[in-house]
């Protein structure tokens, strides 16, 4: 049995790796770290949780628990990882970082983005960036890891394909994403009330988003020359769920049937993405609670465009599950064991 | 591995039938029945089990699948179980049937509430009652079980233990009940829209509710007197769960402690049942997409009367969940296998 | 003109009172205090007021704001304006307190249920209780007015025909209450985030919410008999209403028809109750945005219990609505100038 | 008063129209036509009518009603009103259509979208597009007006400063949007139940959708030169509002106060269009159950694009509140009349 810690286990993602933890067959969760409830009966916390985790709360003390742990999620606010981090620890216990401190490679950018000093570059190196379906391999062999963005994660894999295989002028990507609202994390602010948030909608973060420079990281990796491209992120009413609807130029004329073959080429043995069948548009309760994207592309002549779709789950391939499929890559599990989770519906 | 079929299999009880059923390690399903959907793909009616199940939908021929299924549910509008089911199908495959037609044991009963004739009524002795936490070893031996509806299950469960103690009079007895709109099912008609249901709450079927008798039925059993009560159904403006809130005067002066020693004695073993702690109330989603049913009780002495509260997931416990439920106990497998789902939240 | 200040505009109650009395032809708002955001624009602070209000928050100084309005409006914790208001400022204008302050005449029973020392009991006798449809001959003539709790107003409202003709027995008196979730106000707490409430009912303050002696002391009065009743809220999750469900026996047999004529008879005149055609349940969303009051009463003859049922906008005719009706009727005016509101839907 | 009747006025545009026109000083409705519901009463056909429209429904005699109305609203699918008018009935009644029948002036443009014989042809040099802003002396003197689809007002008065005064290169203006459910009408589809619904996100008419064009011909006028664009739009779980991003390359550089004068002049003294203070995003909750919009622009130098955002009530600006508005030009009231609605919130 692998033990787990995980320090910030009582925020929504967090507490998605509790749930998805406990249905794990090879994982014994050993520690839930948090800031807030330190001392409280995690099933306080969480009702959900009530008679199916007994243990208390514990702090973030990353030192104590690296020797207690085989691996630590870090699903905190970023910068704190990486201030726990360090070498000891990491001889110890396996990292996975569920914030954006080793995302980005560039520490540049990193600071500009977040508007913080990284406190441990050094580890930037070593760290590998967790979207399995394009680096599996590194991720196997890495001991700090990763776990990408919410956003880049759907943003990526809706438009990987066409962008690796120059199909489309990266110049031209428009991402547009709407989010559900659990994104947003457990803070008690007004702005995520219930009466603020219901029956609305509303972009934020317009052209500042942190997540831009991580897609566009990851995007240039694939079509070996910087991408530059606009990012809308989108509060939506609803607990779960993000929908990317992405738009690009193609360098030229292509068929819908070789657009579709590229997808096919790239997905068609991935366990957790699902390329739709032709006309069917991605939806996002289609894949709550589970790891899978679904994923699809349409091609519009009229305008010489591509407009990609991709639907997740925000907490479980957006976070937690892929956190999950990372530590299964890294400890050489099956990679979806635990995560074989059908889709909830209604 | 347990053969299954599903007749019924496109309404939303027969959809998380075929949720639960493919994470249950010892089944599989060899049928996808459906009236309006037969010859097409199950996939295409319902986009999240997309890659999950290749099948089509085949009609609700019992007789047919009951040479191929080693226990056959029937998730369908009252009346058509009865008019299918006979004794050479009984004799090959166990019947677990999700409508009512073998719920009420009083032909005249089942016959005034729902206004049609009972197409069988020879086998209403043979039938059981399939609330395992109160009907568990009559159910380990029947071939024929009547899956309790979703009010009932959750209403009983809820009341149970102070009905049967004597605690309360139970001609005092009123039930108010929440429930998500799943529980009015997949048919295409106005007044489930999106628009007419959300932003909205209203009672209806007010001292007509079906499900009335039922409950009535079990709750005479526990009292072992006649119980005449009133239930009065809610739709609230969410998918999923079922809440009760349930009123009765007690007979006479009981403590708090000792109103909790009770529950604690009748539900202490059950794994599906979980008393919270003093002054929690039960919140559908603590237990959404789960198997459980939160339970909880208050003494109010002001006005001499317990408040006791239950919450559970109208599609799992109040419909499919228990239906697996049943049939572990009829096959002799642990109750709880394909069943131990942790709830989402949020 | 009559000039209107609000304490406590920046709160749901408060901004809905903006809204309504932005359309009344014979207001002018002068002061909109606030405890939060004091020097802030108040269309920062509700981005739908754009444009329509100019001008900032001011503070809950009801001293100043008295020698500049008319009347004043305290939509305020409770405590708040019973510690501010005194004779010289009720000497220069009209008080209508949306808090809980001068509901309850028995000081000892507001002492107790809200855990804090009234400020200035000797205000109380002079105070009258604002439910317009019963007590509309003393608001014309009071200078301080108790504004209704909204569960008190919808439960009253819906139980007090039949309570006033003493065709119930009040001891069996049970309101089962759901509400929208602005009734919990916009302070920024956990359990009132969007992910918490969405997808989810519970009850809360079961047995202990401090509506209970408001709705007992006014069906007191009608019944001229103390009354002790059940009253459990739940938290539905919507924005907007509150749908009561009430149950009681009979005292003697009484037909359906009789039950309607009373009603017919206490309702007919009123423009702000409607009194629905028979077996038609009312719906918060046939009220939603609007003064209006929906009821209807159903007989059960087999349990001989009668199911009475309201439902109304918990902003308008629960707070900011009946707000402006009691003010219409304190200053000679047209009890719904201002208050022609079309229900909105969906 | 002006007599207006109503083709359509049991969906949901229709009864909005009812909703606005109740509070219209100046008129007062004469007809309330409905295809499904001829005969009943209105008010059961919509519960929050009761006690404020006593008519039953008529039916869809244009003839008749020309006889009997100065203005005829028809608030039904395309074709129907095309194939109903004639020059009779408009020597007799203004007509406001607010289906597409009479939006696209190209015959061939309308019969390629939407896939039907223009009926009428002849009428549509007369006929005038309805977006006041844009249109409004040409509005004044039409007898046959054609109310603009929801989308594309919401998404050209976005956009419309910078297409007008040619800030942005045409050619790659992308418009992604997404719309309340209760753009979807009333019609009884399982797409449209509320468990199909609720908590979730899709794209649909992807590169198909039939206001693709009537957004391209307005914007075509704006910039004296063709524009093809992208027109996406997304249902989301809510009951009202569009909410649309835009993404457009500009010719030349530009600086963000530039952009926001040009903004300014176009809307300053427009009564419904709200442009933002710099950084404020839309929030389609900000003008629920009113006639605005509210506009922002955001200039995005990292892309050398700016997204522009709009969003409105569907029902209102997108319908009903619109068509009211085009009524009170064509009748010399002020435009405003009986749309002094304030923004609900929550």
């Amino acid at each position: 049995m692998i033990k787990a810690g995980i320090i910030g286990s009582t925020g929504y993602a967090g507490a998605e790796l509790v749930r998805l933890l406990l249905g794990h067959p090879e994982v014994e969760i050993v520690w839930y770290g948090s800031k807030s409830y330190i001392d409280k009966k995690y099933a306080d916390v969480y009702g959900n949780m009530f008679r199916l985790v007994e243990d208390v709360c514990g702090d973030d003390n990353m030192e104590a628990l690296s020797r207690e742990a085989d691996v630590i999620f870090t699903a905190t606010p970023q910068g704190l990882c990486a201030s726990l981090v360090g070498e000891e620890i990491l001889s110890r216990a396996k990292i996975i970082d569920l914030s954006a401190d080793f995302r980005i490679k560039d520490v540049a950018v990193y600071e500009k983005w977040y508007g913080i000093t990284h406190p441990c570059p050094q580890f930037l190196p070593g760290a590998v960036y967790g979207l399995c379906e394009i680096n599996r391999e590194a991720i196997k062999n890495t001991r700090l890891l990763a776990n990408p963005g919410c956003y880049p994660t759907c943003s990526t894999l809706t438009v990987y394909p066409l962008v690796k295989e120059g199909i489309v002028d990266t110049s031209t990507l428009i991402i547009d994403a709407k989010s559900g609202t659990s994104g947003a994390g457990r803070g008690a602010k007004v702005d995520n009330l219930y009466c603020e948030v219901n029956e609305n909608m509303k972009a934020y973060g317009v052209a500042t988003h942190r997540h831009t420079p991580e897609i566009e990281e990851q995007l240039s990796y694939a079509a070996q020359e910087p991408v530059l491209l606009s990012f809308t992120p989108h509060l939506a009413p609803m607990n779960r769920g993000i929908l990317v609807t992405a738009y690009a130029s193609l360098k030229e004329s292509v068929s819908q049937e070789k657009i579709r073959e590229i997808y096919e080429h790239y997905y068609r043995k991935e366990f957790f993405v699902r390329f739709l069948e032709p006309g069917v548009c991605p939806q996002t309760k289609w894949v709550e609670g589970s790891n899978y994207v679904d994923v699809n592309v349409q091609l519009d002549t009229r305008t010489n465009r591509v407009i990609m779709m991709g639907a997740m789950d925000n907490l479980v391939k957006g976070a937690a599950g892929q956190a999950v499929q990372n530590m299964n890559l890294m400890f050489g599990l099956p990679e979806n064991m635990g995560l074989n989770l059908v889709p909830m519906f209604p």
